[in-house]
């Protein structure tokens, strides 16, 4: 057994602090060291703000090193702990996955002491981090390949306490869509971990390849009104804008009915863009099959009447891969 | 030897035909066929469409579909032959080059018959398609991992007739930017192939991971403005609308000065958009290094007053990575 996974300084220390969780050796790999911020300034809400679990989702580190620059200046109370990378081999390697283990850092929580180099990061998250806050931002986005708007996401919590809460901070950060997903019970999830401590878990998503500058200041700004919103800062939360949106819309997807998949092998074309409203029959997409220019082109239809939370971008899926989710208005 | 690469129709034949390029079997794979449609209207311009030669650039593909749905009812006279997708083994890999060989199809022109899989597609194409046409629209884009507007590239043609013909095709498309590219030499491009053989050759690119629905309309139009300045089609050309464009921007780029490299590794934030204009000293980007969070962020400033003409999305660097790409207006 090697040494325990630990944090570099003390936590408990006022002011700023800035160290490593040291996530111990294992068969696989060396020792990782990922980088943390802390600002302990008394009493108040303890937060802990993650980026970087998929190697793939940029945005989250991007949005978490600008936090770092001027929670200093703005923070008033409580105790903020910021880790920017969860996952650094992934972030790298632009990986959703670890490359070491192949495994997905998201499906391996609470982690294993003696597993692998993912378990061996999950463990430490959960061991060391975790304890430390009442509230979680954990920064994702929906990675390349998709067209998705600025979007809070929860997945349906057994707890309606717990539940109304979720959806009221989410709602807070102002981006334009906050989407409560139901989600096939997928075991291994930060969410569920915390959730099921009674946590408030907070799942930012930001998608498509494209992590440009509008949409990382949108997503800073949603996050310095969930901060606002926790009473961490002072200062008046706005609404953002993105695309034709000024206001906060609440959706709700159904597993069932809101999410397509590709019927067939081919280049597929989205034939609408997110926040689209559309109605049963019109066209989502068109699936080319790519051997032959004689084969009929395949019409991808909604289902029925729905908003279109997001959208597979241009590109060769096979059969039943993910190309659309759509969503509808929150039935409270 | 294998058998010579051929189409399975005749090219003269009047009206629609579709059919494939075949390129013959070799030592690492099976025979390959390419889809190609043709429409031989008699005398007139004889054009040649191909999408798809580097795998994870699917505008191309994409648009080159379309084109063949409405072509038949449109086209008056001569000949366009279309190849949506050069090269198929790319694209159902999503990589820019050939999963077979490794190799990138625009580095190996004109190919060899006894050749690897890379290689023999660019022969077949050389032999049997380039000697079709007078005119070639290949279609490009930026690929995953930029922020970049929707793009007519050309590089400098050293004969200057052919340069001013090749420009005015290129703005005729009247996408949101033309731009003369200074570029290395680099053995092996189509784009050089056929201008030494004093063809007009034009080159879109769109950028960014997000093949979206309405980028996807405005490449087409693209497109349709350029059949229609050829004149093999009727109708009225149109400004296309794109973020803040709707007029035609001329502008050239330099090698020496215009292309800005990762300065250390480190996650890269954009701090600006495609087409903004900075002046010398503006902040371009910044570079967190990932290791520490002690270590300062290095800020990618412009080096003199130019045109943003394309932005490296977020996203984790090496040292010496390309990240933005300035330009100026065309000095004609």
């Amino acid at each position: 057994m090697s040494e325990a996974p630990h944090l570099t300084f003390d936590l408990e220390k006022p002011g700023v602090s800035k160290g490593d969780l040291v996530v111990p050796k294992g068969a696989d790999c060396e020792a990782l060291s990922l980088p943390v911020f802390s600002l302990n300034k008394g009493e108040g809400p303890r937060l802990l703000i993650t980026g970087g679990c998929h190697g793939n989702e940029l945005e989250g580190p991007i949005v978490a090193r600008r936090l770092i620059e001027w929670l200093p200046e703005a923070q008033t109370c409580g105790r903020i702990i910021i880790v920017p990378v969860l996952n650094p081999p992934a972030v790298q390697a632009f990986t959703r996955n670890t490359p070491i283990d192949g495994l997905n850092l998201n499906r391996v929580f609470p982690g294993r002491a003696d597993g692998s180099a993912t378990e061996r990061i999950a463990d430490a998250v959960s061991r060391i981090l975790l304890p430390t806050a009442d509230t979680i931002f954990d920064l994702h986005s929906y990675g390349p390949g998709w067209e998705f708007p600025l979007v809070n996401t929860t997945h349906p919590v057994a707890d309606p306490g717990l539940m109304a809460k979720t959806i009221r901070m989410a709602e807070a950060f102002k981006l334009p869509m906050t989407l409560i997903w139901e989600h096939p019970e997928t075991p291994g999830m930060f969410d569920t971990l915390a959730q099921n401590q009674g946590k408030v878990f907070i799942c930012p998503e930001l998608g498509g390849g494209e992590v440009g500058a509008e949409a990382l200041a949108i997503y800073e700004a949603g996050v310095r009104n969930g901060l606002i919103a926790l009473g961490l800062v002072e200062g008046k939360s706005d609404y953002l804008t993105f695309r034709r949106q000024n206001s906060v819309q609440a959706l709700e997807t159904r597993r069932s009915s809101d999410e397509l998949y590709s019927p067939a092998r081919g280049i597929f074309e989205p034939r609408c863009s997110m926040l689209d409203e559309v109605k049963q029959g019109d066209l989502i997409g068109v699936l080319y099959p790519m051997d032959s220019l004689t084969a009929d082109t395949i019409d991808v239809l909604a289902p029925g009447t729905s908003i279109v939370c997001g959208i597979r971008s241009g590109s060769y899926v096979e059969v039943g891969e993910f190309i659309a989710l759509l969503g509808r208005p929150l039935n409270r």
